[in-house]
């Protein structure tokens, strides 16, 4: 029971690039939303549902250059809108809060900043898609992607190397784009370096929700 | 050769509800164009390219309400990028003729005409997705259901009726839609019965290219 629209839950999403640590403050923000006696949605795009789990493995599957940046971008909003309409839609409206690693910010930093679909196109695919379901309150987390690239190596270690595939410079881009959107909508997100300890990262996130508990 | 935007080829759709001939008069018109000294590219929708063909797949299986309207329609607009982009755009470029066995027309029709998805959103992932190419004509061709569901009948005697699945009102929507869609662009659009033999309706559609002949 939030009070806002009835008895809407909140809808939060973390952002950035690779091994910034969303994984990592999803399951921390999940655990303190928690123990505050809310129920949670943890989930992740793209994916989510059978649908878009479905689709996640035509996306991620074949050659690099198996799609073209347009039907890359309709099968991602083809995945969000399944998630949307069947997991978090409902979730929000039982009054549940729903915590999801990445969302449709990913597909603009990705897709449109970084290569070459117009940002209003993308946001269009959205509305269409999913009525435009925008985050309450979306989390960029940043650091240095030379940092962001450590980290993910040492918990990647053995595994193959997925910065290798894309040059610094496309990350340079995609942490450029994220750094605009969050710029032109101050109100719905707040930046958070995770260059500091995990616990210190989770506290600033928690600091940063007050304003949106019941 | 063909003269307007340089060697750009013909690009040539057929529309219309289930069993109304579509499939009969690509084939007499690819044949009868190849005898006139034209390269022909006949293909079809959803489908057209591996890509397209994998996400027909995810169309085609699991429940009826596997897919929302919006899903559907993304996931349409997907296969046709690939398509456009890898098969007929360079088609076209190269000085052929394609012609296509249902286009964007149909998800019009099926999709939004009948399914409540607004045509205006419908033509938005067109143009987003395929850079909104368009036929220089379409064939939409007409009978009345009862007639093209008893062709479609006899041709698929022994398989389930695909007829059954979707009522009569269905494929009355789906007519209307297509209707309404011809005269609103009478310069693309011919309407032809197809209630005469098969060869007299292919002449009737020769005729109605005369005008886009080089
Ligand atoms: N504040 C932190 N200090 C030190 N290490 C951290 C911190 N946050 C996360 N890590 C570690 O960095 C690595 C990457 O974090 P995590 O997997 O959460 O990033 P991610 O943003 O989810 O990455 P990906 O985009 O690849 O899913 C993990 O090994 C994690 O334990
Ligand atoms: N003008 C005609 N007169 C009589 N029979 C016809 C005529 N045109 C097509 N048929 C027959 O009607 C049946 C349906 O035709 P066809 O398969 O070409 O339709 P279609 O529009 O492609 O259908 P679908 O949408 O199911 O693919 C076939 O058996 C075909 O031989
Ligand atoms: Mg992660
Ligand atoms: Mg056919």
């Amino acid at each position: 029971m939030t009070g806002r629209g009835g008895h809407r839950g909140r809808f939060i999403t973390l952002e950035g690039g690779e091994g910034v640590g969303k994984s990592t403050q999803l399951a921390l923000l999940a655990g303190a939303l928690r123990a505050r006696g809310f129920e949670v949605v943890e989930t992740r795009e793209p994916g989510g549902t059978p649908g878009a789990e479905a689709i996640r493995a035509l996306l991620l599957s074949g050659e690099a250059d198996r799609w073209n940046p347009q039907a890359e971008a309709l099968l991602f909003a083809a995945a969000r809108s399944d998630h949307v309409a069947r997991v978090i839609r409902p979730a929000l409206e039982r009054g549940a809060w729903v915590v999801c690693d990445r969302y449709v910010d990913s597909n603009r930093a990705y897709q449109s900043g970084a290569s070459g679909l117009a940002d209003e196109d993308m946001m269009a695919l959205h509305r269409i898609g999913s009525a435009g379901l925008m985050p309450d309150r979306t989390f960029l987390l940043t650091l240095p992607v030379d940092q962001a690239q450590t980290r993910a190596g040492a918990r990647d270690a053995g595994l193959p190397d997925r910065f290798g595939a894309r040059g610094r410079d496309f990350h340079e881009k995609v942490a450029g784009a994220f750094a605009g959107y969050a710029a032109r909508e101050p109100e719905r997100f707040r930046v958070i370096d995770t260059g500091a300890g995990k616990e210190e990262v989770h506290a600033s996130i928690l600091a940063a929700l007050a304003d949106l508990m019941p």
